[in-house]
């Protein structure tokens, strides 16, 4: 066995455990594909709280509450959509225009070089929350961030790194 | 041992091997950040073959040629940029425009039902050719593409994806 964990964002299966997706994730909540039971939704509308590094009219991002990273940052549009395949052109045309600017200052936010965009569709991609998001995943030099479950962060050390992140925007 | 090997596109290392980050990759070429010897820049002039699904002025989109799933897509900008961070709001948002419906021309074109969108942004991120491009992985029931190497397709066969794909768009 390797003593790094699979990176639970980016499935790999075994014939013999087809589902078997989400192993070492805390999983957020599993949602429906619809915005009623949606978590982002509930996030969008504040009746959840998150750590927001970024909003405008049609796009949030904030921090993940299960980061694999420190910085791991989430880009979600503000309309409900399940999927990349369902998103309008002009909704991914608003949201890519704001990833440099949001990317840029995650990595300067938590001093990283590198970093990896992920967006999965479908609970065969590993798709947990059905409602559109990026993951901006910061890598270092070091090992965190890179295959590893997800890192525990204290609340108060979230409220930093998303300060941190805001003060580069 | 896991009989699946890591995905070579999402990097993990342990923290004996930091720089190990191509195991199983069939590399393409390892691009210096410019545009001079930049292995999209020549596909882009057509210096370099590739089988295109899709073009506009801005973005092309081509068969990855070691894909690590059937369909598995590029999509990049016309002009050259190393990475994400370095985009200008402009490109990404016309890049982010056509992504809806490249992705679903591919999954359509190969019969999948999910994917994941994946973008490397630096050595450590696992970015082998350093013009910015994002992946469109097509994720199956079965076993293909998840957690393997890459996959050895045919010329021919490569054509035959290539062209289901078009036919989608």
């Amino acid at each position: 066995m390797s003593p790094i964990n699979d990176n639970p964002l980016f499935p790999r299966t075994t014939p013999e455990s087809p589902r078997n997706l989400s192993l070492n994730v805390k999983p957020i909540s599993v949602s429906s594909e619809d915005s009623k039971d949606c978590t982002f939704c509930k996030i969008i509308s504040g009746q959840l709280p998150c750590i927001k590094v970024f909003e405008n009219d049609e796009i949030l991002a904030f921090l993940d509450i299960a980061p694999i990273s420190r910085g791991h940052t989430l880009v979600i549009p503000k309309t409900h959509v399940s999927r990349l395949t369902l998103a309008s052109p002009s909704v991914m045309s608003s949201l890519g225009s704001v990833l440099p600017q949001i990317s840029n200052a995650v990595i300067q936010g938590v001093g990283a070089e590198d970093f990896n965009l992920l967006q999965n569709n479908g609970k065969i991609a590993g798709q947990v929350v059905f409602h559109l998001h990026f993951h901006i995943i910061p890598r270092f030099k070091e090992v965190e961030g890179r295959g590893g479950g997800r890192l525990r962060i204290s609340k108060e050390e979230s409220e930093k790194i998303g300060k941190g992140i805001r003060a580069k925007l």
